[in-house]
C-alpha cells in the first residue's frame, strides 16, 4: 500500500509541478521561466522525488515506465494495474489542485492548442508550426524510448545506482528540451489523462497516441536495454 | 550553539541569495535571470549550504521546516524556539544587507506588489493576474507540503541520505519555478518576514498567511510522509 | 558488441538531443530554450548516457574522446576503428530522425550558416560575427583539449570517479555556453558529419576542421592530463 | 610542481569559460544566454576542475579561496604565493586566448564599464544603475565570505566531501546569479587582474577593490568557520 501511495504522490508532484510551472510561469512577460523552465521543472519533479519515495516504489510515476520496466524484466506483472492506477489519480488530483488555484485568479482557459498543458498534434503551436500525426509519434516513441533506456541502464546492478535519480530527472529535462515545441512533450501517459480531462475536446479525442506512443516506447527501450545492452555476469567478468 | 550559528548562516545566506537575485538581476532588460534565475538562486541557497552545514545543524534554514520535522518525529521540541529565532534574526540581518547594497545605488523601492522580493496575495502581480487568498492559501500549503515530504523522504534511513542535499535544494528551486507568479513564493515564514520588515504596509498585514499557509503545509507534510510512507524495518524486511 | 551498441545508442542520443534542442526548441519566439537551452541539452545527453550506458563502453559518443583517451593512455588501439564507426552511424541514425520528425511539420530547412544544427566558420553567425578560420579552429582545439583534461582527470583513479558522469556532461554544457557563437560548437566530429551529411554544400566543404581541430585538442588534452597532471602512486603516496 | 599545473589549467579553464562565455554569448539578440548562462559557466568551470584536477591541488582557482583557507587553517602559508602565481598566470593566458578569438571576429571592445567581462563600481551599468564603492564593496566582501563558509563547510572531515565539488561549483554559480549587475562579480582577484590587463584604464584604476575586497572576505569566511562553525570530535561525539 505504501507503494502506491509513493506512486500517487509522486504523479501528483510531477503534473503539479511540471503542468503548474507550464501555466503559472511560463508566459510571464520578459522573466517569464520559458520552455527551458518548465523542462527543468518536469526533471526537477522526478529527480526529487526519486530520491524521496523512489526507495519505497521504484519511482516510477509513469505508466510507460512501469511497462517499460515490465518488458524489460524488472517489474512484477501481479502489481502493473494498482501502479497505474495509483499514477492516474495522482494525476488528476494534481490537476484539480491547478484548475483551482487558476482559477483563483480567473485564468483557467481551455482555448487552443496546449492549453492547461495538454498535449497535441497536427495542429498549429509552437513557431506556427504544425507536426503530423506521425512525426509526433515517431518523437513521442523514439524518446520514452530512450527514457527507459536511461532508465534501465542507471539502475542496471553494474551502474552507480545512487546517481540514478539524477540521471533518470535530468533525463526528462532533456526530453522536454528537444519535444515540448512538438507535442508539448508526454512520454506520460498519466499525465496526458489529467491535463485533456479538464479540457476535453481535441484534448480527448487525440488522448488515444499519448498511451500508445510512450507505452510502446516504453517497451521498446525496455526490451533494446535488456537485449542488446545489458551484460551478464560473465561478460563482466570477461 | 554552533547549530544555531548554522541556522542563522544558513538563513542569511538563502535570503540574500535568493531575495538578493531577485532585487539585483531578475528584471535587467533583455539580459536579466528572470524568474527561472531566481528560482535556481533559491535551491542554490539551500543545496550550498546543506553540503556546507548541514551536518551541524539539519540545515533547515526555514520555520515551516523545522515545525514540519517536529511533526514527522525528526526535531526535539526542546530546540523549537531557538531555531526559528536563529532563522528570523539571520533572514533580518541579509535583509538589511540587501537594503544597504541596494541603497548603494539609490534602487530601493516599497512600491508595488512583491516589492522588494515581499510575497502577496490578491493584488494584481505577474501577468497581471490577481491571485485570491485562497489560491495563495492553498499554493503555499501544497508546496511546502510537499517540500517537506521530499525533505523526509531524502534523509529517510533507507534513502541515499547523501543525495539529500541536492534533492531538497532543487526540490526548492522547482517549488519557486511553479509558483513565484502566484506570491512571489515564501514557503518560508522566515524569508517573508525580513522582507516585510523592510517594506511594511501590504506586506506586513499579509504576512500572517505566509506564516500560518507553510507552517500548516510542513505539519501535514512531516505527518503525511510518518504515516502514508515511512517503511518500518519489518516493512523492509517484508 | 554491446560496446558498440552503448556508443551507437549513446551519439544517437548526444545528436538527437542536443541538435534535436536546437532545431525544435532553440528559436521558438519569446518562451523558447534559446542557447542556454541547447547547451543544457547537450550535456544532459552525455550525463545521462554516462550513467546508462558508461558501464557498458566507457561512454565516449565523440571521435575526439576515443582519440584522447588513446593518447592519454586510456584506451587500446586495436578498439579506436569499431568504437568511431559505431559513434558516426549512431549520429546518422538520429540526425535521420530529426530530419523526418522536422519534415513532419515541413520546417527542414538546409540555408544560411548554421542550418539544421551544422557547425560552420568564417560567415556571419550569430551578433552577426564572423569569426575566421583560424579563430574558430582555436576555440574547437582549446575546448577539446580542455574537455579530455576534464575526463582524463574525472576519472582518474585518486578522483571520485563516480561523479566523472556530472563533471563531464557538465563540462559539454559549459563548452556549448562559450561557444555556440562561435562555431555552433562541436568539440565532436561525428555530431558535425551527420548533421552536415543532410545539409551539404559550405557544411560539407568545411567539415574537415570539425574533424581535425577537435581530434588534435583531444589528443592535446590527452598528453597534457597524463603528462603534466596525473600523479603516480609514489607522488600520492609523498 | 603538479599542483601549480593544476591551479594553472583551473584558473584558465575559469576565466575562458566564465568570461568566455560573457564577452561570446551573453549578449546574442533573443536567444542570448544572458546573466544565467554566464553564471552557470562560472559555477561549472569550477565544478568540473574541482572533479577533474581538485585531488592534485584542492582546487582553489582563486587568490581568494587560498588567502581564506590559510586563515582557516585549512593550507600551508608556505604554498601561498606559488598557488596565487600560478593562478594569475593561468587567468592571463586564458584573457589572451579570448582576446586573439575574439579579434577573429572584430570584436574586441574595450570601451564602457565592464568591457571584455571587466569588474567596476560606481559606473552606470547592468539597468543603468551605478553602485558605489561601498556598496561594491560590501557586496564583494560578503559574497567571497560565504563562499569561503561554504568550501571551508563542504570540505569539513564531518561533512559528505565528495559532493564538495557540486556544493562549491554552484555556490559561484548562486553568486554570479546575485552580483553580476553589481560588479560584474569578481569574488576571485586573478580573474579581475586577467581581464583589466587587456582593457586598461578604469579597469586598472578599479582593480585595488576586487584584489582587497574579495581577499578581506576570503579570509573572514575562513575565520566564521573556523571559529563559529567547526566543531572538535568532542562537539560530535557528544
Amino acid at each position: 500500500m505504501k507503494k502506491l501511495f509513493a506512486e500517487f504522490f509522486g504523479t501528483f508532484w510531477l503534473v503539479f509541478g511540471g503542468c503548474g510551472s507550464a501555466v503559472f510561469a511560463a508566459g510571464v512577460p520578459d522573466i517569464g521561466i520559458g520552455l527551458l523552465g518548465v523542462a527543468l521543472a518536469f526533471g526537477l519533479t522526478v529527480l526529487t522525488m526519486a530520491y524521496a519515495v523512489g526507495h519505497i516504489s521504484g519511482g516510477h510515476f509513469n505508466p510507460a515506465v512501469t511497462f517499460g520496466l515490465l518488458a524489460g524484466g524488472r517489474f512484477p506483472f501481479k502489481d502493473l494495474i494498482s501502479y497505474v492506477v495509483a499514477q492516474c489519480l495522482g494525476a488528476i488530483a494534481a490537476a484539480g489542485c491547478l484548475y483551482i488555484i487558476l482559477n483563483g485568479a480567473g485564468a483557467f482557459s481551455a482555448e487552443g492548442p496546449g492549453a492547461f498543458a495538454t498535449n497535441f498534434y497536427d495542429m498549429p503551436g509552437y513557431n506556427n508550426r504544425s507536426y503530423s500525426m506521425g512525426a509526433a509519434f515517431l518523437a513521442e516513441f523514439l524518446l520514452t524510448a530512450f527514457f527507459l533506456i536511461v532508465i534501465m541502464g542507471a539502475t542496471d546492478k553494474w551502474a552507480n545506482g545512487k546517481f540514478a535519480g539524477i540521471a533518470i530527472g535530468l533525463a526528462l529535462t532533456l526530453i522536454h528540451l528537444i519535444s515540448i515545441p512538438i507535442t508539448n512533450t508526454s512520454v506520460n501517459p498519466a499525465r496526458s489523462l489529467s491535463q485533456a480531462l479538464f479540457v476535453g475536446g481535441a484534448a480527448m479525442s487525440q488522448l488515444w497516441l499519448f498511451w500508445v506512443a510512450p507505452i510502446l516506447g516504453g517497451v521498446a527501450g525496455g526490451i533494446i536495454y535488456k537485449f542488446l545492452l545489458q551484460r551478464s555476469d560473465n561478460e563482466v567478468a570477461a
